[in-house]
């Protein structure tokens, strides 16, 4: 008995293009990022990979790439399943910020750590500010983060992924996760079971699907899962790792 | 103690422009009606209805109005549950063929008959042929037609009204149902007591929310219902009205 998993990260989102940090701001995919999703469901439906049910966060750049490769993929009718847990990182007082102001005024050393530190989180969102989500109707009664480094992402990743992606697994269904860059690297990195310093090494390619096949301990067969594309994935990787450069 | 249930009718599809019976084929929505959906997502979002849950049929030209609209108001974040019993009215034999064409091979009274019958179905379609969903996996297992009039919609929409949408209604839950001009009728016709004969004067615009604060014994407090743009919704019913002509 295996199990499957696909992940797939969101495309390309309005602020992407504009360099601003994003985190939880609940931005829209730009009309590239809409096209990424749409071949990632190309992706699917060629090489025969069929979800049986998609989980998401709760930002419409991770909901709507879910919507447009199931579309794409005639399996728009699968059950869906949402949670914050599998937002994007909470990037704290970053969030609408310009990187390159950012780094101005932080200095390279803060706004490297800022941005790649395992565990330290950048400074906290202000509560009621222009970015901050704790008034919105979505989290209520959640307790959501103000900030958070990879290692938090983490905390409060795992439980969702244990306590409803798993069963669905073991259930026998083939389950897709539609989310973020660092919730999805939580994830990876729990499943292959990478130090911090691996993990700060692995950047996952926008809108293409990540296929992890289980063994019955739910430990990857191939560690890193395979690209449904791995030439685009690779090109991907390299274009996402040169990001911060 | 009152209840509020939202019912949008998905727009124009790839197949009404076309003029074949489309029924249970699952065609996507056109650029006008995929506008439509937007639009009625803005209308939620200015009369501030705010949906907690949506039910959809399984069909996409539904599921994407639905995603439309509720990203348009800022809630594709809210739970999705999604049933072939609020699928469009199955069509039989008919589906896919060309409207003008069906009338001149059945005749005028025949085809007015397959149209508004009240409970004569169409010719049932062959299992296996072109425009069947016998084989469709969103469909395993469940008990689907082969053909229907209103009736056998009524007939199999009610007992998922009854089982899934009306408890989330005494929950205190604002339900949005993205459906189809058929089922949506079959709701509307339960709702509003409606003999066979006032039902089929019946005509529901597309991409207009319409919206049906219910008392506690779930009875309609304004008959009919509310449309958010009542012009537009006069309009729209007047030009699905003249479709048959």
């Amino acid at each position: 008995m295996t199990y499957t998993l696909v992940l797939l990260r969101h495309g390309e989102s309005e602020w992407n293009a504009k360099n601003l940090f994003t985190g939880w701001v609940d931005v829209p995919l730009s009309e590239k990022g809409r096209a990424e999703a749409t071949r990632g469901g190309e992706l699917l439906k060629e090489k025969g990979v069929t979800p049986d049910v998609v989980h998401t966060s709760l930002l419409r750049r991770a909901m709507n790439t879910a919507n447009l490769a199931l579309d794409a993929a005639d399996l728009l009718w699968i059950p869906v399943k949402r949670s914050w847990r599998l937002n994007e990182r909470h990037y704290g007082a970053l969030q609408g910020m310009d990187k390159k102001k950012a780094r101005e005024e932080f200095g390279d050393v803060k706004f490297a750590e800022y941005r790649r530190s395992y565990d330290v989180p950048p400074p906290a969102i202000e509560l009621g500010s222009e970015w901050s989500q704790d008034a919105d109707p979505r989290y209520a009664g959640e307790p959501i983060p103000r900030a958070e480094a990879l290692a938090q992402v983490l905390d409060r990743a795992l439980p969702y992924f244990e306590g409803e992606i798993v069963p669905d697994l073991k259930a026998g269904k083939t389950v897709l996760v539609a989310a973020h860059g660092n919730s999805l690297r939580a994830i990876v990195k729990y499943l292959d079971d990478l130090t911090p310093d691996e993990i700060a090494a692995v950047n996952l390619p926008t809108g293409i699907p990540l296929v992890y096949e289980l063994d019955e301990f739910l430990k990857p067969i191939v560690k890193g899962g395979e690209y449904l594309d791995p030439e685009a994935a690779a090109a991907g990787a390299a274009a996402v790792a040169n990001q911060g450069k």
